[in-house]
């Protein structure tokens, strides 16, 4: 009785790709609440797209709903986390102890979404040799031969800004494939690799100018 | 000899507003490498983003470049840090102290861009009570009167998404008139409240799906 399932994962718009998790922690909340099916347009309530968008998203993971049911609720949660990559653990290596990095080295939740970090690096002696939250900090020198014993290919950059772009060709160099950049530089990679930004400091400073018009 | 400086802070585009961090930072480097002025073609080689995009982006924050010297960088990187908020202190309290909340308590980073967490919230007896970074946590129970006392409008959200909607309709009732969601839940707000997604997962799930197709 489970809906036909197959996997597209070609040419997904980012958009799409970006409302997905929002699909999957609402079907989670509902599975939570005792429910079997859920259709687009629950999903479109729930969450506030319209609901064409909604069952077109849901096209691209191949999922489909039956009609006048909707949505098996088991099925769609364990496609979109499947395609999603949340539920193969993807090893990653963190490049810049600092802050930042310090915290997301102790924010176990990332693991609950498939990035489980297995190493950092830093330059600082007070770091380097030292574990926090159980992940070994080694020296930004050993990288090239830490790497080739693994099977890393991301590498997460909390370095400070004058050194992002110096450390990203270091790991590119040294055959990381996705850089999860969360330092303010636009960095460039060559072709083929992977980039995701996700500034803090960006989403601040959007956030702080939307909130002074409205409190204008 | 400074260039004139005025700020036109409405209706400026989102992608103009997360262009604008790129431009601090590569500013703020090439002060420190020693440079006195910047022209937008040598930030838009920088950055990989056409030159007349970034003077008019810049046009937008009014910071005038003069012809063929281009901007002056002190006078650039005192706008762009005004103007994107990160020189006044904007307080906040966190709601949700699990992984990712006490990670984010943590990060003395974001003070550096205007952001001071001020309290935390959670239910957990194990946790209210104590500090984390110096940071007090309360109960949830307490925030209406805890707000009262202060003048806090931003709330981070790093609670389940189970209670996303809740917790985000009890901020609001106490008076956040921002909030910064890290959940991967779309919550829902009443008109004129800001709100910002950060959801580190689905930017991780972006990041997996470029690079299995890189990997194909």
């Amino acid at each position: 009785m489970t809906a036909p399932v197959r996997k597209i994962s070609d040419k997904i718009p980012e958009p799409t790709l970006r409302r997905l998790p929002w699909y999957l922690s609402c079907a989670k909340l509902m599975r939570g609440q005792g429910e079997k099916y859920v259709s687009s347009t629950q999903l479109s309530k729930q969450i506030n797209i319209d609901a064409s968008q909604v069952a077109k998203d849901l096209s691209y993971v191949a999922v489909s709903g039956r009609t006048r049911v909707g949505y098996d609720i088991d099925c769609l949660v364990s496609v979109l986390e499947d395609f999603l990559g949340f539920t193969n653990l993807h090893k990653a290596f963190l490049f810049g102890v600092g802050s930042l990095g310090a915290a997301l080295l102790q924010d176990t939740g990332l693991s609950h979404f498939g990035l489980e970090i297995v190493g950092a690096f830093d330059v600082d002696p007070e770091k380097v040799g030292t574990t926090i939250a159980g992940i070994p900090v080694y020296h930004t020198g050993d990288f090239p031969e830490i790497i080739r014993q693994s099977n890393v290919n991301i590498g997460i950059l909390t370095v400070p800004i004058n050194i992002a772009q110096e450390i990203t060709d270091y790991m590119v160099g040294g055959g990381i494939k996705a850089v999860w950049n969360f330092t303010p530089f636009r960095i460039r990679v060559p072709e083929g690799i992977v980039v995701q930004n996700t500034s803090l400091y960006a989403h601040l400073a959007v956030m702080f100018n939307r909130l002074n018009e409205e409190l204008k």
